[in-house]
């Protein structure tokens, strides 16, 4: 997806707002360098040639850069997995005590996109999910619809987006496994850090690579297949159905051309655009597959 | 005023919003482009030398490039003079039918600036003045100092902001000039269309030029001295009293040497790095005279 203008002002905010969160007494000139050196970058970038998700990863480069650290998002992704971790056996409850197991278990996982994980350390489950519950999902499908998919599918690419989200996607994972043993799920990383993106280690440590096998695809924000493993670049083209996980990588594969293969987006709106696109507001949950008319939509007005 | 980081975040907004306003239908990309300029503009300059008036005049330099015109606001600024214009009758009245005339009028100057003739047709002036009354001015000066600092200058320079609030200002300098007749004043204009600002057109057209003299700044969305005439640089260095409305003149002034005078800004706090600056919510009304102080706290994190 190419960008709109509101994303131009949304990478100077996520430098100023990464930064401050990550060095809470950082001196302004440095973020102002930041930003600078962000813009530098776009500048010198074709905006015919280059997307959103490029751009993207630069912001959180430069952060990284200031900080003078690879990995800074390090210690809050541990937190986040552990807080996750820590909520497992009560989604596993949940699940299990619901009069449809799988439909429950997708709910959450969708809801694993939507928990901030870094502004509550009491997150209260059974709230989050009765409001999902009573909300309707944007999108226009239904989650009856995705449970076809999956039931019909043979080869699933499941690809994740957050840390904490990702004890989310397991339970998802687990449920579709346990009532469709054949199933063959495959669950996508980064390569590298990114942001709060899970990695191969987070998936390890919330033993997602005990129930399923990992791919890896590009360190950014939102996948770009051809920067991503050369594993994951073969699950991603023999999948008969690909579950899409965050805004980020909806932003990178509303544009890939997936036509052998159905793609489900379970994401929440986290900005503006997003807005524009979907005509909801910001915070809403979102199940979308994935069509010719959407990417339509989604190119409107570039 | 050097930036914060919430300033290069507030360009690319600014770009944006002022092109839906005065383009409402205009395409996404052409705002995107803008912004791309803009982005080129900041990358190339040396953070050490250039200020933040210098961005807000090439913010809105490449607004008028990308609409093709040369003076963007021109049909707003009449109209917001007009606006004003038709409520003079009633701001004398409320003047004269105040126990304190020069205190009131101050309060309309004041005022003038945090009015928005933009999203509102039909402008309580008493609901205004009224909230006005209520609230603390920040800044830590009162009116009434102010007013001894008005009785003690011989020569008095107001530098104004923006079309519509013009009148305001008019109605606070007839006051002076009623009470003390031999206060020398001028009014200062930019000397070419930038954003709403006022310019000598639209002195004339509120009757400002009947009052008292005009001199001209430059064509910044604050005052930049060596770009402003020669009439403008003569009566900055010889006024005893400068008054400066809106916040573009406060974060040009506030590093400027003025230490031979005494400096008054009276403005609205319009964005995040002014209540940074003051400690008050975005909104305040705010009376202030400078100091060494100010200019120091001002400075806080570049």
């Amino acid at each position: 997806m190419k960008y709109f203008a509101d994303c131009f002002t949304c990478y100077m905010n996520q430098i100023h707002r990464a930064l401050r969160l990550l060095s809470p007494g950082i001196e302004e000139r440095k973020v102002v360098d930041a930003q600078h050196t962000m813009m530098k970058f776009i500048s010198q970038c074709d905006l015919d040639k280059t997307n959103n998700i490029s751009f993207g990863t630069e912001v959180y480069r430069v952060v990284a850069e200031t900080l003078g650290v690879r990995d800074p998002y390090k210690t809050l992704k541990i937190k986040f997995n552990q807080i996750a971790l820590d909520l497992y056996p009560k989604l596993i409850l949940i699940v299990k005590n619901s009069k449809n197991h799988i439909f429950t278990a997708i709910q959450m996982s969708i809801m694993g996109n939507a928990i901030d994980f870094g502004t509550s350390e009491d997150i209260n489950i059974e709230k989050e999910l009765n409001a999902l519950s009573k909300q309707d999902l944007g999108g226009k499908v239904n989650i009856d619809n995705f449970i076809q998919s999956i039931k019909k599918a043979k080869k699933i690419l499941v690809i994740g987006d957050n840390t904490g989200e990702i004890v989310f996607d397991r339970i998802m994972i687990e449920q579709i496994l346990e009532e469709y043993p054949n199933k063959q799920i495959y669950y996508a990383v980064r390569r590298g850090p990114i942001i709060n993106d899970s990695t191969l280690e987070d998936a390890k440590f919330v033993g997602m690579d005990k129930i399923c096998p990992i791919v890896e695809t590009s360190a950014s924000p939102g996948l770009i297949v051809n920067k991503s493993t050369q594993k994951f670049i073969e699950t991603f083209n023999q999948a008969d159905l690909i579950i899409s996980k965050g805004q980020g990588n909806f932003e990178a594969i509303v544009d890939e051309n997936t036509s052998w293969t159905e793609v489900y987006f379970l994401l929440k709106a986290k900005c503006k655009v997003m807005e524009t696109i979907f005509h909801v507001p910001i915070g809403t949950l979102l199940l979308v597959k994935k069509d010719v008319n959407l990417i339509e939509r989604a190119a409107i007005e570039h």
